[in-house]
């Protein structure tokens, strides 16, 4: 077997889909904090979770411009490797703990897909966007000075999925306010030999390790979130009863771990 | 543990990157016949299969206009299901077996990528194009007529990775000069966790079930073929030596199945 | 000068936009009849046309799959200049005559929005699908027959802007039943400069003219259209209050000339 | 007329492709000096410029991330309104003064080819892009120091035309480092009537007009360029034959007027 982590298992690997980690990345985040309908936020859970009662229906929204690196300066070609990210977060619990799980995630980028599935992120396709700051003062760049506000959106198949804004009030100052609860996600990989398809060669219940996990110029304001009804699109169940903070802050962190919690792969 | 086939495993089954099998195909095909250098195409083959030497380096690539459904009228969300696709299928052996394995294939559809990491197609996000036919007589549209030519190309990530033409010279009217080898694939799912990277949870030698595999229009002529070096690409080690003949035709196939030839899946 | 049409008019015309007339396009159309509110209809017409009052509304959605080539083979580099749109034409009136005016059009292709602007087209980016047919039988693809549906969508910066579906119902045998009023476009270039904002240097109404237009496989059928609300959009201010026939077909014709009606530029 | 400035003239302003001026932009860019043969860059300036012989060829290439907004908070819907940009401009004379002239630009943008084609842009559709500074530290960001290298890359129809890095070496802390001269443009817009095609409606030579242009951040050291020969694509024809500094920067700056030098328009 060749050493190749994904496919294509390339003599070089170099037209592999991605590398193998570690994985470096560093972002800039949009998160809004909004409450769904508790029995939506049920309704995605695996069987492994139980619903986070206290939570009422609590959950994130993040929009994140991405730039990835392997070991071999996949920074310098962006073509390939940069990417924006839309993804829900919701409250749940694991054996009594509180954790948040990932229903649904959307990327722009195949190396991104490729690295999610391993992580357990069910990554499908889409188009994200978020407002930028630039170091040159003028009215095409948001400050971050309070009054300042961020526009996000996210589309799959030419479909809007979510829309979401930020209002600036203050600078995080006491970094306990980002603090955030364990993603768990579900690894999945099916069998498609006939007789097989709901006996996945892969179902595991995963927590998602993140190193040197480092937050800067952290912001916190008003967060606005819409998830508008899509055909044939169910991330709309999960549409905000309210809104709660918005975040605007740059984070890094690598990954080179995940913790299996529970597998129920069918061997 | 849900039913869903893919993640997400959403409630209502409509957010899953794709539906579950029973998958059905329609497409059109454009496939050169070319030859590589011998050890280029040994260098791509997994170590459970054999050089096929009388083959001398043929390969093929196959550019694709298809149209994919399930069993709920996927065919009528073309922004969704419909896509392009680019791959290259080199000729081996299995077990003294004549076969073709497939090393490198882009789409332009993230359904497509999931279907066919699960059937072990090693894809990629690409840009494909091909000329098309249109009923209606003019300068814009080739006919099935001898001398007509069709054109296709494939990116990824703004690189040209391969660029082809059909000249068509006579209609096929043996079915049999169209007859394939068993396609090959390996399935493969990488395990993340620290230590774990070289044992992946999936690596299975698979061969392609195609039910009511059927062909329409077929067409034959002479083949031209570029797979242009790229920055860390490595497509191009199987740039043509010679070319030989070019096809178009339209396929219909439908997937329900897949066969297990060797499991060296990690347990 | 040089001798290029489009820009950029570079040396050796090859990094043009698009290769200067003539041009001949092929595609494939999904047409939908409707009725948009008539107050609607009259607020997109250029005050050089009338409203038609008899026509109650009367508009027509366009889906189409076009191939474009000039005079050089474009036909065989599709990724350059094969393409997908959707426009709208509304029901007026020029000097008591019946015509047709285009208020909205998108397309996924730069060549095509450079000659639209050209033809007097206000053509925008979008992303534009249709469902195909292939002509190898099976579950994936419709087949001209009564009962087989084809559907079609468009989408401008991750919004859907259009929903179509047409359902075969007849062969069209009549080719009058397709006789269609003449397109009337505006032409319109802006002035930049300090205080000539609102002195545009080419404001036309021109007749579009189409050489060897070429109808073939015309099925006609039901058509039903959506055109939600999107975001800082306002072509759902035309939303259909009823919906009527659903054409499918193929057609050819040539571009090589243009007919200006009324001259507005300001010299 | 309507008061639109671009097309669609909708009536309600909303569903144009790019608002009126005021235009506000703000962006990162990389820019990488080079020297063409100097055969290669008499061939693309227009009629009305003159060879810069002290020049010897030099140009520069520009990969810019850029964010617009107009009046309207456009910054807040980056979906449709941020893009990316590639251009190159060439050193010239205009009667005896240093200028430099813009033969080939792409942008990922629809409204951002608009407002390059009322100011004289030669705006082509691509795809580009460049490595991002994010605030966090950490291996996926380089940093404003010595030896911090960004990378770019620019394609068209799937072609790579452009590939930069920029080394950085020090912090530009004389501004008049970053002077540049006059940008001058033809803006153009052609008739299509038969019989026309070389009397272009719109021909005149333009000065770009920059308000509050404004630089922060800037950084210089050495950059490398690469234009790769494509199919059908002359911007190789500028390939570097040697390259020079490379600047890092970002810059915002609003666009109200245009000068035009030479009006050439055919009335």
């Amino acid at each position: 077997m060749k050493s190749n982590f994904f496919v294509p298992l390339a003599p070089r690997g170099l037209s592999t889909v991605s590398p193998p980690p570690p994985w470096h990345y560093a972002g800039d985040f949009m998160i809004i904090d909004f409450w769904a309908r508790p029995e939506a936020v049920a309704a995605v859970l695996p069987e492994e979770l139980q619903v986070d009662v206290k939570a009422e229906g609590h959950a994130q929204a993040y929009f994140i411009d991405w730039q990835f690196t392997g070991q071999h300066d996949e920074l310098l070609d962006p073509a390939r490797y940069q990417y924006r990210e839309f993804f829900i977060l919701v409250d749940a619990q694991f054996n009594g703990k509180p954790v948040a799980f990932c229903p649904y995630i959307f990327v722009d980028n195949d190396a991104a897909i490729a690295r999610g599935l391993a992580q357990g992120f069910p990554k499908r396709y889409g188009s994200i966007y978020q407002t930028r700051l630039f170091a040159a003062n003028g009215p095409a760049s948001p400050k971050l000075v309070p009054g300042s506000r961020f526009g996000a959106s996210a589309s799959a198949a030419g479909q809007r999925i979510a829309r979401g804004t930020v209002a600036l009030e203050k600078a995080v100052t006491d970094p306990s306010a980002l603090a955030s609860r364990p993603t768990i996600n579900l690894r999945h990989f099916p069998r498609l030999a006939a007789g097989q398809w709901e006996r996945p060669a892969v179902h595991e219940l995963v927590e998602s390790v993140m190193d040197n996990f480092t937050v800067a110029d952290a912001w916190m304001g008003k967060g606005e979130l819409a998830l508008p009804e899509c055909e044939n699109e169910e991330v709309s169940d999960l549409a905000p009863v309210r809104c709660g903070n918005g975040y605007r802050m740059s984070v890094s962190y690598s990954v080179t771990d995940l913790k299996t919690l529970v597998d129920h792969s069918v061997k």
